[in-house]
């Protein structure tokens, strides 16, 4: 199995990608990996078996135009993607700019045929135990109209299906109410054409709060308010986790407390944990393209490739193709 | 102080409301109750000094289309919106449809003059203890133009250095970047405006990771894209507060733990309990009309009935128009 590797990309570049490389090779022998980036930065990974150091020259900012991108053919961002096409690659992960990753995505590895707009699909923890759900687009559009939010929902379900191994995946849209005639304009345009579609098991409506609770598969918005959704929950659980944790360090007893607690409060937070499911998949481009988190640490970019390396294995994105 | 109470409204109906106004009763002495409802339903407030029942006969349902409640004249909200005028009241709370308060509000209560739309505006929690911010609009519209997000800045800085007694509020805009060039079409033309705008204190975009750091004042977004940030940082605090309950019911020893972690664990429960600060206002008409969470405890409605006091003290809506 062939990855390439934006080593450059995310907040903490070589810093995260060299550890992540190193350990990923550690765990599964079947792995080869191109690594792009500065030649000088990627030292630590030289002469190492199974590596390739691809050397590309400027790096792209988090927050580069994606247009800007483009032009940059030195960057590290492009010259992964022509070694995914040259090498014939099964998979590329960045933690670089999701706007240059998308806008590439579609120029240099093209769309599937029939997609007219690729999404971000990321899977989410649940409530219950070892259940994810995904949700689709998380932000590879800012505008959507109600026929690209009902093609996301029909490859999203193919999504879910291969992934994980769900025959008939339960589709909601997110939504301000779960009565049918509730939502902005395109919630409920789209509302109509997910109901009349016999390809999707459309369930309804689902309001924001509802998701975790582990009911839904596949969670459908628009790029804008799925960023929403997910920075929200994000950014929920973190500050509960951290009040918690500042919480226990009040005085002695709840410091004596939190020892006792610790394997409760671990459970909660890898019920929870962001980091371990990490990742969006760039869904509807004839390759498989995961952005990882922009703030990845060794461990969240490693569960990219982990998931890279599950999905290249189920043969995804021929499968995807063959079903839609 | 005049109350009037929808007695009828939000999903527990009197259950909740009949125990928070015998509740708000012995906290304040200068609190006078017109209780708009079923005559049956509320013979356990009959007699009580300080309350006026206010027959009513329909009951609106919390998913009634808003322009049908207007023709139930004879419902609770209805009513209660009547009591308000007739009685010269200070404050009227609803726990029932968002939808028919904001449209019953703008039609009988009136829009102050110059306001096109009102928004709905609540207090948030943040992770700095008693230092909260508030977000417009959560949902009073579902689509919104530039102009009237311009508008729910400005009346929503007002309310907050009243409010909160803060002389300069830091308003920021929901978005799903920090980049001044972020966000779909609205996003981008509100922060134009608000950035030209020499009587709001602009300080940009905020992800939606952010806000409960405290850093900001005021949050504008649209009625749509707020109600899925409020949602989803609700269903994520419970979800964090469900989860680590439950680990600690885990065995023996963790409910060892539990013991002496409780207080830490009420600390952090206490930051971000969201019943605590429970209700939304619907800033921009003639009155003071609070909108209740639907799924309201008597603690959540007593919250709810302080807002209301704290504000009708500080002659809220007399105040807005001042500087409006």
């Amino acid at each position: 199995m062939k990855f390439v590797i934006d080593m450059m990309g995310g907040d903490h570049g070589v810093e995260t990608t060299i550890g992540a490389v190193k350990e990923f090779l550690k765990l599964h022998d079947d792995v080869y990996f191109y690594c792009v980036g500065n030649v000088e930065c990627l030292s630590p990974l030289e002469g190492l078996d199974r590596v390739t150091i691809v050397p590309s020259i400027e790096v792209l900012k988090m927050d580069v135009d994606p247009m800007e991108a483009m032009h940059k053919k030195d960057s590290s961002l492009n010259i992964a993607m022509e070694t995914y096409l040259k090498e014939n690659c099964d998979c590329l992960v960045s933690a670089g700019s999701t706007g240059a990753l998308v806008s590439e995505g579609v120029f240099k590895i093209k769309r599937m045929a029939g997609i007219k707009r690729p999404c971000l699909v990321s899977p989410f923890p649940t409530v219950i135990k070892g259940k994810n759900f995904v949700c689709a687009d998380l932000g590879a559009n800012t505008e959507n109209t109600s026929e690209n939010l009902l093609q996301f929902a029909k490859i999203t379900s193919i999504f879910y299906r291969i992934a994980y191994n769900c025959e008939n995946p339960k589709v909601y849209l997110l939504n301000n109410g779960t009565e049918e005639e509730k939502g902005n304009n395109l919630m409920k345009e789209t509302y109509q054409l997910l109901k009349n579609d016999p390809s999707i098991n459309f369930k309804g409506n689902m309001e924001a709060r509802e998701p975790l609770n582990g009911e839904c598969d596949v969670l459908i918005t628009d790029g804008f308010t799925g960023n929403i959704f997910l920075k929200s929950t994000e950014g929920a659980c973190k500050v509960m986790s951290n009040l918690i944790k500042r919480s226990f360090k009040t005085n002695f007893m709840t410091k004596i407390g939190y020892l006792f607690a610790k394997k409760g409060f671990k459970d909660m937070s890898e019920t929870m944990d962001y980091k371990s499911t990490g990742g969006a998949m760039l869904l509807g481009v004839n390759g498989l393209l995961i952005k990882a988190h922009g703030s990845s640490d060794v461990r969240t970019f490693v569960s990219s490739l982990k998931i890279g390396y599950r999905l290249s294995k189920n043969d995804i994105i021929n499968k995807i193709k063959e079903n839609l």
